[in-house]
């Protein structure tokens, strides 16, 4: 007898959601695809095998697909494929046709790095978040900030998949109180609230593409940690930009919410955009231009969780979709499995990291329970999560947590 | 009967280099490693199949190596192996022990790109070049560029094979005359003079690594130009530093030299390291702290070649070995297949760039047959070239040419 699944009403991973992530589990270890419903995996290659996948496309074999250790296959289909998919897990799970053996609780499972990642973006196209980092750029948000999305190659070798921990970097900073260049463990810790996002369709070396089409380009979306040592960041930065004061390690979810998922959440940006953006970079269904995600940082100390901030990637003055156009612009190629990071995620009270709490590290940021500090210490944790749509009515779905723990260097 | 192998007085792959490379050509269409000598390709499948290797290690199955589209299995075996299969191929060209079949003359081969590469850095270390280029950094070196190598993440997928041609990109940037941000095809195309050196042994991510085994992590070097667009980089600079101005493409020379070909022109840095680099990045025998390489670029212009500079790897003030320590230092993984450049190599009068020529666009560059220009012309195309030793005495060997032709917007 197949099993109807239960779904809790604070579960992310409603009907609505079906996101993708790769999975690995005592009774059986090969990493392999897999989406998640309520508190179950469903194991994609489980699935396959039982035939549930026949008619969505005979030319495709659906086992070899799921069968790997990332979804970058599975991506690299094409949409209305995917979408099938998709559509298909939803049908098999309302009409309580999914086998048991495809199902596997949740705490059950190791999740893995999503996808191989060839190359990693990281954009900084929140104004606010910008404005506020604005003593590390001369007190200005530099002219050129206005007229492209602002943006720096990442290293791909130090993403994670949450809930790995990240080891507090050594590296070269100026001594806070000698100002003389040392060389040591980071002693400015910081988490970046950000989302990413996965390349589908690849854009071939040599060409561009147009912004118009930048949707049918994107998998889908990721919680992103862009954990970041300040002091090393800050003595590195000029004039070739961040390195290892971001490259020591980078955390993401594990499932990927698709754009089939998010649809029903595209809204307007909150800011216009003055002056209006070149041509190549202009959008013209403002109603649809970005998402409604609702994004929360927490940090547990000793135990205990604080909530640092929330946010919402419609605050965004660049958005995902200009962000990528403006990335293919200069034909550099885009690989199904490429991660671009949106950049930290504030508002106008909203603060998406640390740098900005303390005022570029000029105040003490203090806690509901009195205890007051500027950086990160060993063994914090930090969670972030997102939510779209509303408890009381319509779709609704979650990213899950993307945690990660600050172990000492 | 196995022919001997005649090897021009001026060709680069003499017995003593022995490079490495991948290659194809029109009777056998499949990606396959090989070397070269004289004028030749020895294709390493063919000469695997001939039983060349069967006595360096039994338990490694060298067809499966070398009969792939990269030499990452190759670069990832441990040293001692890959110095055995360099061995063998010297002994058996020297007793006329190659067969025909092995051997296909270079001008009927197709090379590709040598290896997948994962991460691509590069890296700014040339004390001159710097500060030729200071007039992007307000006018000085800064303080912070003494005490570890300056370095940034470039974007793997940019990086082509010689002789593929370079197209102008498209981007936004300052009007040089009305100094309005527009977009635009780029008007200030430049070369830039590197070498590049290709990971072997990888560093796992966490990790990190002793300047004093950095050697042990080089598979070996290629010559590399960094195809630079100014106005889109100066414009894109602040503050996170180059992106689309570089990241349109970064040609390659195709043939890798290994390490152990390059050992015997290991030699002294021009310049000493003042102040004293931090110890993680401190190189005991500075008799052998970099490679004496000769470096040449030329542009040939409507047919007509201009010699623009030459140089010399040992010009650098921060060496490859501490670059790659400092890359490793904060734990981002370096896997086998990852590019790091050099960075552009100039001297007290050799100019690696078009920008230094042309002091920072405010002068013209005079070729001898009295032309007067600033930056790179659609057709124009670039020829980086390398030797080591002399052609009087003495082991020699040249890195062949890295080529590539700008294409129109």
């Amino acid at each position: 007898m197949p099993p109807k699944i239960k779904i809790s009403p604070n579960s992310p991973f409603t009907i609505e959601n079906i996101p993708f992530g790769v999975i690995k589990n005592p009774k059986n270890p090969n990493a392999r695809c897999a989406s998640a419903i309520g508190d179950y995996a469903l194991d994609l290659v489980a699935y396959t095998r039982a035939s549930h996948l026949k008619g969505v496309d005979g030319r495709i074999s659906f086992e070899d697909v799921f069968n790997q250790a990332t979804l970058n296959s599975f991506a690299a289909l094409p949409i209305s494929i995917r979408k099938a998919v998709r559509e298909q897990i939803q049908h098999d799970i309302r009409e309580g046709l999914v086998e048991e053996q495809c199902l596997i609780p949740l705490q059950d499972v190791t999740m893995l790095l999503p996808m191989h990642i060839g190359g990693y973006s990281d954009f900084y196209c929140s104004l606010e978040h910008v404005r506020n980092c604005s003593p590390m750029t001369a007190n200005v948000v530099p002219q050129n900030w206005f007229h492209a999305p602002c943006v720096y190659n990442g290293r791909a070798s130090s993403v994670v998949c949450s809930p790995q921990p990240i080891k507090r970097p050594k590296g070269v900073f100026y001594d806070p109180d000698t100002d003389e260049p040392t060389y040591g463990a980071s002693r400015r810790m910081d988490y970046e609230l950000e989302m990413g996002y996965f390349v589908s369709r690849p854009v071939p070396y040599g060409e561009t593409m147009d912004v118009a089409d930048a949707e049918e380009h994107i998998f889908g979306f990721v919680l992103l940690n862009d954990w970041s040592a300040r002091d090393i960041q800050a003595f590195e930065m000029k004039p070739l930009g961040p390195f290892h004061g971001k490259g020591f390690g980078t955390s993401i979810s594990p499932w990927v919410i698709t754009m089939e998922a998010l649809e029903p959440f595209r809204c307007p940006t909150k800011l216009k955009q003055d002056p209006a953006p070149f041509k190549h970079l202009h959008w013209k269904d403002e109603k649809k231009a970005t998402f409604d995600v609702k994004l929360s940082v927490t940090m547990i100390r000793k135990e205990k969780p604080y909530k640092m901030a929330t946010s919402n990637l419609r605050y965004l003055y660049w958005t995902p979709f200009q962000q990528l156009a403006h990335h293919a612009s200069a034909m550099c190629g885009m690989g199904t499995g490429d991660l671009l990071g949106t950049g930290t995620i504030s508002g106008d009270y909203e603060l998406g990291c640390l740098f900005e709490a303390t005022e570029a590290s000029t105040k003490n940021v203090s806690l509901p329970d009195g205890q007051s500090f500027q950086y990160l210490e060993d063994e914090d944790e930090i969670v972030l999560e997102a939510w779209c749509g509303d408890a009381e009515a319509g779709p609704r779905l979650g990213f899950g947590q993307c945690r990660g723990k600050l172990l000492p260097a």
